[in-house]
C-alpha cells in the first residue's frame, strides 16, 4: 500500500553529532517517511521543531540536492544571506555544492514542521559553517571530525 | 536566495503525452519548484488538479522513486490496490521497480494540490497501466511509444 501509516512511523529525536553539537538539537523530532514507504534514492522527512529548535547545525552539502517546504507554522531560513521568514506552502531548495550554510530555526511560540528531500548518494561531504566540523559519508561510513580531518572528541 | 519565489515560477499546463491520451489531462498544472531552484537530481513539483483532473494516466517507473504529500484539498489515489482517499499531509510513497500503476484523482468539488518530487536518472522506462503505451528516456531522449515499441499516432 503505498500510502504511509503515518502514525506508525517511529518518531526519531535527538541527531548524530558527536557532543557537544548533539546538545544543542533538543526540540527537533522527525519522522522519515520516505524510509517507512520503501524509497532509497532520496530522504524524504518530516521534521518537526519545537519553539527555539532548529532543523540541524547550519551547514551545506557538495553531493546531495536539498529541498524543504513548510507545512505547519512559521520559522525562520537563517543562511549566509540572513534572516528569511518562511510559513506554510513556503519552499526552499539548496543545490549540491552551493557554499551556502543554512538550517531552519522555529523563532515561534507554537511548534513549526516541514518535510525535507535530500538526495542519496554513494558519498558526501558536508561543511558546517559555523564551527569546526565536517561530515564524510564513503564506503568506510559515516564520520564527524574537525575540518582538518581530526577527531572531535578529546581535542578540547 | 533560497528560498523560491513561487509567484514567478512558470505555470505548466497540458502533457508531454502523444493524442489521443494528452487530452485527457485538463484540469492539471504544475509549477517546477525543484527546478526553479536550481536542483536537478530531483523533480519537486508542485500539482495543482481542478476538479475532475488527474495528475497522469495511470503509470509506473522502473528506476526512479516518487514520493508526494498533499497539500491542499481532498483527492484519491488510484492504483492496482483499489481507491485510497487522500487529505492534507497524507503521504504516498512508490519505490522504483513496484509495477504498481498509481496515480492521483481529484474527485473532490475543490482544487486539490500535491507536492511531487521523483529522481531524476540518466535513463528511465516506465509503464501505463491501463492503456497501450510505455515511455523510455535515455541518451537519445524521451520518447513514448507502444508496449512493443511501435510508434502510437498513425497505428489506429
Amino acid at each position: 500500500m503505498p500510502k504511509i501509516d503515518i502514525a506508525s512511523v517511529p518518531l526519531k529525536t535527538g541527531s548524530t553529532y558527536p557532543e557537544p553539537y548533539n546538545a544543542e538539537m533538543e526540540g527537533r523530532s522527525s519522522l522519515k517517511l520516505g524510509d517507512a514507504g520503501g524509497l532509497t534514492q532520496f530522504g524524504a522527512n518530516l521534521v518537526m521543531l519545537a519553539p527555539g529548535a532548529k532543523s540541524s547545525l547550519r551547514h551545506y552539502h557538495m553531493e546531495q540536492d536539498e529541498f524543504a517546504m513548510v507545512t505547519q507554522g512559521t520559522c525562520t531560513l537563517i543562511d549566509d544571506h540572513g534572516e528569511t521568514p518562511l510559513s506554510v506552502g513556503d519552499c526552499v531548495a539548496w543545490p549540491a555544492g552551493d557554499a551556502n550554510g543554512h538550517h531552519i530555526v522555529n523563532t515561534s511560540p507554537e511548534e513549526a514542521r516541514f518535510l525535507v528531500i535530500g538526495t542519496r548518494t554513494p558519498t558526501e561531504t558536508g561543511y558546517y559553517s559555523d564551527i569546526d566540523m565536517m561530515v564524510k559519508d564513503d564506503a568506510k561510513g559515516f564520520a564527524f571530525t574537525r575540518k582538518d580531518g581530526t577527531p572531535i572528541e578529546g581535542n578540547d
